[in-house]
């Protein structure tokens, strides 16, 4: 069994990230240069430097542990992670420069051009949490590639065609990485779903670890949030990301216990819900003032991120055998939408003039429809680029575990 | 067994923290404003955001993980923690802007108003360490309002009535909170104190979580104790801690060694003893001036630790049936009250003139009378309100574990 | 058996503690002074801070985690590893000052002077690697003086007598530390060394234990290498570290597959990988200029430290009977030379004048010299007075494991 899944890993794995890994070096020794600071003063560099660790930490850290939870996937939830990862951070780097390129004909790396990457990346390891413990390494390589190709268009699009500022338009990344990873697990895992359960599985340990990944999340989504606004904007913005997550992070208990059929709080459901919070104030933060507006979109977005665990995701599953492990629809992409809403409506309520409220309710409709209709078709594209027998070793059903990626020469078995 | 006691969770937690949060918000709405920073420089916003998330781990994280070492109760130590820190740092956000609401009809929300909350919830997870694996969370609720509106009251009578300084009032939370925690376990839990060991029964596993949490705690004390202090002195309370704490790990070991029957160390007494250096330069941060100063009180709150820990824990449990799971009377209570005696011996040291010295004495004694007074009776209060049928739901000895709590539908079971 | 060995922990380890830390102190009384900064703008605190933490986060989490993955021996890795880190540190706190104290009879302690010692204290973190789960703390101790002293001493004669700059020399810890352990675990453990793999057996769990010290060094490493280098610099310091990181992270799962006889990427090994290339900037961070350069130097680092891990290893087991746990050989010591050999060939790639490029190359030769003659004596000298019997209490050949040294009165133990 293992022996027969074995070798594909290593003709396929192998020479993928090296010539991956070899294109962009040649790349970054044609464009990249590193940004001089002439100045003395550290001013540039302090003004993005503990975020850009927080949010460094997010990325690898939070993301990473957040899928140790299945209990025969440990060793695969955080070790992919971080190649999916540093994967995308790269090809992110590369893409988000080529603009500059064009002009100047170098990409500068510094702090904000990280972060701009790994934010791209974010996108991505959302996606592939939807397929948590249903694929390889050889095919989290091409979907690495292709959702931060896609995501990145989807950027350049919205700037480009319907003036979405910056920050605006990288925050839809919590829909668009939950739509891809949706129509990904869909395409690719409708035989696999019926043991979608057998994926889920979880010990006391394994959920600890993956709590671990959580309050990292919880903990650093006021600098994800707010390392790309503006300065003047930064404080409201973790303000209002602290109190939503609190607001969600009670109400998650609240409704975990409603919704429970005994009576019971569920850890790995508040771990996806306790999160809504930061992706529903994230995507609606350049509008969101007050403090109780942000506690209360952290409320709603308990309220629908709850919902949509217990009721739509097994609905997809059962109704489209469409198998989501780790819960992004709800934990990303049903907040996101909320958080969309949330900017229509709070934009158009400060707005005094009747055209001009109407004119941006025209333009919002077409950020989203614009994000939802890339998502939807690069995520088919990549699922049925991923069907061609390149990508799909042989395999039987008890291949994807950790003992079918990993070594255990040394590993102590337990009787 | 189970089924009898998951109702009274459905039906009491779930109301209880959906009415409350809506509360929350409602007040929010009416009182709460995010300060606006008119200035395009970044300087007040960085002045405390490293500091705040520092804190903000220590909140989160270092206590949560703190309690996970009980190993039927892992789940519940750092799903609990989260909720308690939550619930408490809203309500302390809300009674610490009282005064200024009276004036200005507006409570400001900025990063030092959020961290002066957390610092008044850590109080409240201080005293759920005593009573860990004893409480169900819908316990956990009210001892988290009733102990942070005591402290809020405390520090109020110091600064108004003593014309103690905010940062000294505030960091008797140390003492505060593990008083409060005493009178908890041991008005509450006289009956269940036979069982104590078995509470505190951990693996080799969750040993390792709750050791995560500790160095958590010993890394970002520094911070802790610094983000409140005025910025002459801040860079002298970082150096200080990080000098006491270090002496406290390296006395803690040695006593540790010294005081075990076997010659042993102990993984949970070591984590309780090398925090003590923290919590004793943490009350005595505005006076002491000298490294070795700090290194002393390291030495001497790690001895102080140990003694509490082997001697008085076991004392409390068999004279008194006081069971004290964190062992916080040795972590927090007896290093404070070091700490409180070394500011009255440093401050007395300095002063020249005798009058003076007198009377910094009496005030300085009146400090630690309220703060000790107003913690026993708020933890007897407490104690005695829930001792209500109504947040005692019927239970058996079995039932406070993790299985009594959470759901586990897709728990791999170790046969 | 364990009553055997106990006594000896007891009558050796708390005395020798106690005395080191009553020395400490009053060292400290004598000589150790916080600067004060007269200024009220936090600008000299707040330029060190976040990257203080982040260090102090490599050095107690980063490397205490890493050392968890052998499964008996959790408790040790983590604990014990605190212990040397806060002695080591405190030691070069005061060889450091010795300097200072000559001319101006004080020991100026502030941030940077932390973070100098913190480093210093990294050397002997590496070197203790090496003897994991072969020592016992009473013998960890002489280590972590005698390495933190040899280190100091090299550091003094590089920058004395070859005119070395501060970060430069300070970097060539990992090599120093690499080759001190290696003669460390060479001369005590010849014996031992069968049992090599034995030491090295994870389980599931452990396993992520140690991926959560790596992520933790992975993370912050860019903190690592750019904190003590000029204000000009330090923002190219990060991006290289960075760069190399991820090249090194995609590289090691590419060699990790290729190099696997069944063709599985193998976690321990990976680990100690994708580490690499943070060594090698950090040992030629000032001459690395181009984003492309780090990269290749990644690239190259986790090439060098693959063959390191599977062969090089192996074969010194084999051969020399030298084994070395955590590999730190791959990890630091080949990338360490690596990124001196870069250091060398970009200097003089950019030296116009060839009379300069000749002297810089002698010079850089000295300096390797030096540095490896130093570590291997001093490695010797350590390991030939651990042999003195005080050392070496009576032991069988299963001491060596948590159950040896930690006390677990409450523990469950698994059936």
């Amino acid at each position: 069994m293992a022996p027969q899944y074995a070798p594909s890993l290593r003709s396929r794995l192998a020479p993928l990230l090296l010539i991956l890994q070899t294109g962009f070096i040649i790349i970054a020794a044609l464009c990249f240069e590193t940004k001089e600071t002439n100045k003395l003063d550290r001013k540039p560099f302090l003004h993005y430097y503990p975020e850009f660790q927080d949010v460094n930490v997010m990325v690898i850290l939070g993301f990473g542990f957040l899928c140790t939870f299945p209990v025969r996937y440990g060793f695969s939830g955080s070790g992919f992670n971080l190649l999916v990862a540093i994967i995308a951070t790269q090809w992110a780097l590369i893409l988000n420069g080529i603009d500059s390129w064009y002009n100047t004909k170098i990409i500068r790396i510094d702090l904000k051009s990280i972060i701009k990457a790994e934010l791209c990346a974010v996108s991505a390891l959302i996606s592939i949490g939807s397929v948590l413990g249903k694929t390889n390494p050889v095919q989290l390589t091409p979907i690495a590639l292709l959702e931060v190709t896609g995501f990145v268009l989807n950027e350049w699009l919205l700037q480009t065609l319907l003036k979405v500022r910056p920050p605006n338009s990288i925050m839809l990344l919590h829909v668009f990485g939950a739509l891809f990873g949706l129509m990904l697990t869909w395409i690719l895992y409708r035989d696999g779903s019926k043991q979608g359960f057998e994926k889920e599985k979880y010990d006391e340990k394994s959920g600890l670890f993956s709590m671990l990944g959580v309050v990292f999340l919880w903990m650093f989504w006021p600098s994800f949030n707010s390392v790309l606004v503006d300065d003047r904007t930064r404080l409201k913005a973790v303000c209002s990301t602290y109190l939503a997550l609190a607001v969600s992070a009670v109400t998650a208990a609240a409704l975990a216990v409603l919704s429970s059929p005994r009576g019971k709080l569920n850890l790995i459901q508040m771990q996806s819900c306790i999160l809504s919070g930061g992706a529903a104030v994230g995507v609606s933060v350049s509008v969101v003032q007050q403090p109780w507006e942000a506690m209360a979109l952290g409320f709603t977005a308990a309220i629908l991120s709850t919902l949509g665990y217990r009721y739509l995701k097994t609905h997809l599953l059962i109704a489209f055998e469409c198998h989501d492990t780790c819960a992004v629809l709800s934990t990303h992409g049903l907040p996101g939408l909320l958080g969309w809403l949330a900017q229509l409506v709070l934009q158009i309520k400060d707005c005094d003039d009747h055209t001009v409220a109407v004119r941006f309710a025209v333009f919002h409709i077409c950020t989203l429809f614009t994000t939802v209709s890339l998502s939807l078709s690069m995520g088919t594209l990549t699922a049925f680029l991923l069907k061609w027998k390149f990508w799909r070793p042989p395999q039987n059903k008890k291949c994807f575990d950790d003992q079918a990626f990993w070594e255990f020469p040394n590993l102590v078995v337990r009787k």
